[in-house]
């Protein structure tokens, strides 16, 4: 059968030795998928003297499914950051982070299961602000009914499609009445339409507190851009931090676009010593998303058995994984 | 020697009950201090026709020190927020929630031990927001170079005073650059002023992360309005829940009202079941910042001595510490 073409932007850092990785295990896992490679990053590409090519863009909204490694947000550059330059060119507008206990890394919680569904688009991430005179300096926010009601749609979509139980909208609309109070008037209207899943709202310092009591109050999440930033990464740490979890940014037609959310880590890059899980899990959500019917859970089980045979240490876990003709690396994926 | 006079507001809800609770302990252990007892709160007061008068203000102004109760914040109610107003009139600058492992009060993080002080003015807190269009709403978030300086001068003060080591400052500066931004601008600044205390810059996603991974890494955190009020509350997730932590505001010229931070509860009001050890513990740290000597050493280890003896249910503790006249409640005093 024909391959599934897919984008794959490998990124800053460390992101080239994770890609190579990735690309390894699934093609020993022969997934049936021929990457795409473009080069998206901090630094100026010398063969197409740009950051971001329009072929770049342009192969994700082709193939409609993409992977990404890290990409460096440099603070107070002037610059924008790509990865949100992404999400407002390619019109992703919900960020999906499941964030699942892992069989084998243990920490102080067990059995967590949550799915964070961020609006990615608008919100505090507008790059709306001015100096109003010396000293004194804004920024906007701004919250649209219309995003506000696609992502809730999505987080709704999402709760039955996987046969979850509840949505907790998470706001601040006792301060930010308008805005936080547009969006749970939106997540309202759409709660309404799905009478079988229950719906909560909660507000966001609240939250925090109870995600960090008991994780198990909760089910799927969705908010507004800057508190799913706050809270998938809170999230991420209850089951061992952002090299272990997986994201996946959805778009208008269906595009798919998953990326390691953790950072490009120059200080390491080049020592093929990173941990790829984070992209291999966003890797195997793309395969969920085209319906490769076992070859996702082939890769996570095989990479959780990875874990559970690992140390709780997460270093040994990635010289193990980092090896990818030692036999450790293979026997992942033959053992499935 | 004459009393102290100290503000108290013991506000809605469960409010009244657990001010009495704690006007009892001070009483029994023999605090110089006669309250000025002023009715804030989300009822029209029947003997004033008000929710706030210019007296109960002029009273903290006065009394340089008091004690608030909670105050309900209602949702969208077109009316701001008590606790709000009570931070503007009085220019309480920086919030102060000092955040530690209770000995006897089991939680899965030991030895927790930070502090977050969190400017209290400005921020994402401005109330300005307005609609654009219809379904297009907007909020400012105002960071101005004066409140940021005045809290960050007002952490590494405190910092300095108790012995601390570090200073973080929590941002979200990759993205907003301009506001943000300013505040890192100020904070470095006064950091230069204090070389003895060390200085680091943490975005807000990392840091929630990184709390929940290992709060040790942390010791004095400082920020703008929302994250402090965001991370204030998963810290206290981190040793319990706002029903144990304290809370005090400081303003110009050096005021200092302490607070509870947990809600009103109405459901459970007037029961005598609520739990007043965060009232308890805020009204401790007023006894601090007035050098009442051994006073609030006294009250703190009598009410982590009840602590060690409860159960780690909570809901134990809550009956045995609200029987004013019990034997119980009387022997926290007496033993010290
Ligand atoms: C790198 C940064 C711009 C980004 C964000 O703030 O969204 C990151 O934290 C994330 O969560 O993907
Ligand atoms: C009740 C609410 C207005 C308040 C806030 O958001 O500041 C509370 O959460 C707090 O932290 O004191």
């Amino acid at each position: 059968s024909t391959p599934i073409r897919a984008t794959l932007f490998p990124g800053d850092g460390i992101g080239p030795e994770i890609a190579e990785s990735v690309k390894q295990i699934f093609k020993a896992a022969d997934v049936p998928i021929e990457w795409e490679e473009h080069y998206v990053g901090t630094e100026i590409d010398p063969r197409t003297q740009s950051f971001l090519t329009w072929e770049s863009l342009e192969s994700v909204r082709q193939n409609r499914v993409g992977l990404k490694g890290p990409m460096a947000t440099p603070i107070g550059k002037g610059h924008r950051s790509l990865n949100l330059t992404l999400r407002k060119e390619l019109n992703l507008y919900a960020n999906v982070r499941p964030c699942y206990s892992l069989p084998g890394y243990k920490t102080r919680y067990d059995n967590v299961n949550l799915i964070t569904i961020r609006e990615n688009t608008e919100g505090e991430y507008s790059g709306l602000e001015h100096q109003v005179v010396r000293g004194v300096v804004e920024s906007l926010k701004i919250i649209t009914r219309q995003a506000s009601l696609r992502v809730a749609e999505y987080a709704f979509h999402y709760a039955k499609e996987h046969g979850r139980e509840r949505v907790s909208a998470i706001h601040k609309a006792n301060i930010m009445q308008k805005t936080d109070g547009l969006f749970l008037k939106c997540c309202r209207e759409v709660a309404e339409k799905y009478p079988d899943i229950k719906y909560e709202e909660v507000v966001i310092d609240n939250c925090c507190m109870m995600l960090v009591k008991n994780p198990a109050l909760f089910d799927v999440l969705v908010m507004p851009n800057l508190y799913g930033d706050i809270i998938s990464d809170l999230c991420a740490g209850l089951v061992g931090g952002l090299g272990l979890t997986p994201s996946c940014n959805i778009g208008e037609g269906g595009i798919a676009l998953a990326e390691a959310v953790h950072g490009s880590a120059p200080d390491i890059a080049g020592k093929n010593s990173a941990n790829p899980t984070t992209l291999l899990l966003s890797g195997v959500s793309i395969l969920r998303h085209l319906n490769l019917h076992d070859k996702p859970d082939q890769i996570q089980n095989a990479s959780s058995t990875q874990l559970q045979k690992g140390s709780t240490e997460l270093l040994i876990l990635e010289v193990k994984q980092r090896q990818p003709s030692s036999p450790m690396q293979l026997f992942i994926i033959s053992k499935y």
